[in-house]
């Protein structure tokens, strides 16, 4: 699995070019990506400049030697690279297993291209087969959205942490809701109607977003597009 | 002016009733009915609870000894008051000018009814002939969205605070832009729209959530409804 996740990192560096702005993704497909692309702007001493999605892809910027830019310093994203949970046949994601969903979504959205990194598993006939559709919350209001996402026919579980007390708080400060739908029929409809709800910040489904979908596989890399 | 904020906010507490749980708005003239609130918990010993929408209601709450609740702590909120910037003939809303639109949003979204207080000045024909819509965004992607919301003909300037340096923070910690439209022809559609947009929290367009609208006039109150 770690050689899929190299594999397809390796494969990202290709649509890397000098005098990118480059949208540094959450994860660890996504870390192996950094760490190669690290190597190669010091190897090859490229001008690019790195702009994160989270604490996480920050610190290991830093690590990596990616000089870094905030999102309003710059005036274009080149492109974004970062891995996702899920992958339905139009190129639609589920992504926010790393609670960075929100910033995620602000940076790819802005990307002139968005290329996801994910291994076979993740690839899935409907959104929401497998996974949750994580949803970032204001605190103060997680139990009203739990509650009106009952509508939907889905059930909404508080995401709690595993390294400290109570619940997981994202880089933003708030609360994450994992939403088990029954099913998802269309999914850019589900991701404005999430977004209506008063009290939500982001969600985890991307659609129409993802540009390229770089696939590991035992027989290589699939490359897929929208 | 203070005498019309007074009379409203006075005709408001002829809604409560006891053994109610109130959303507790935001704002001048919302922090009258917020004193009378007190006052008539108190003489007539009423088993009330107010669910404040900002630190602003929730300190005069206890000021003027309302038993306050979160929102995760109750079941239903009965009836929310709060104020608005600009009501139009259908009774949608543009509130946000005190920067608490998003907690006020999920408390008054939830309630069975939301009264709206508000002085003849606030009555618009159309929403945004005077005041800009409030959009509270996540601090990283504030020029982003400023960029973003120009498809939309509108201007959006970053809200500077008086008694800090630099930008307002909201009470969840995020920035606000004021928007300046051209024309909002459908509050609806422009609410949809801009919650759409990666890292916008919420906004202060209200569409299709007040049910009563209390009118300070010379004359007396007028009451709309919905």
């Amino acid at each position: 699995m770690e050689e899929l996740k190299k594999t397809v990192a390796m494969e990202a560096l290709s649509f890397v070019e000098d005098d990118m702005v480059i949208g540094l993704g959450t994860g660890s497909t996504t870390s192996y990506f950094l760490k190669f692309l690290g190597d190669r702007i010091r190897e090859e001493e490229l001008e690019i400049y790195g702009v994160p999605t989270s604490h996480q892809s920050r610190l290991l910027a830093l690590e990596y030697g990616i000089p870094i830019r905030a999102l309003d310093e710059v005036d274009a994203i080149d492109i974004a690279v970062d891995g996702a949970d899920e992958v339905d046949p139009n190129l639609n994601l589920i992504k926010g297993r790393g609670a960075a969903l929100t910033m995620e979504k602000i940076v790819e959205y802005r990307a002139g291209t968005f290329i996801v990194l994910v291994d076979e598993s993740k690839l899935v006939n409907r959104l929401g087969e497998k996974m949750p559709v994580p949803v970032e919350v204001i605190p103060a209001a997680w139990r009203a959205i739990a509650e009106e996402i009952e509508v939907f026919n889905a059930r909404a579980e508080l995401r709690m942490a595993k390294k400290k007390d109570g619940p997981v708080i994202t880089d933003n400060g708030n609360f994450i809701l994992d939403v088990k739908f029954e099913r998802i029929d269309d999914p850019l409809d589900m991701e404005i109607e999430l977004n209506t709800i008063p009290g939500v910040v982001e969600n985890g489904i991307f659609a129409d977003i993802a540009d390229i979908v770089l696939v590991g596989t035992p027989q290589g890399v699939k490359k897929l597009e929208r």
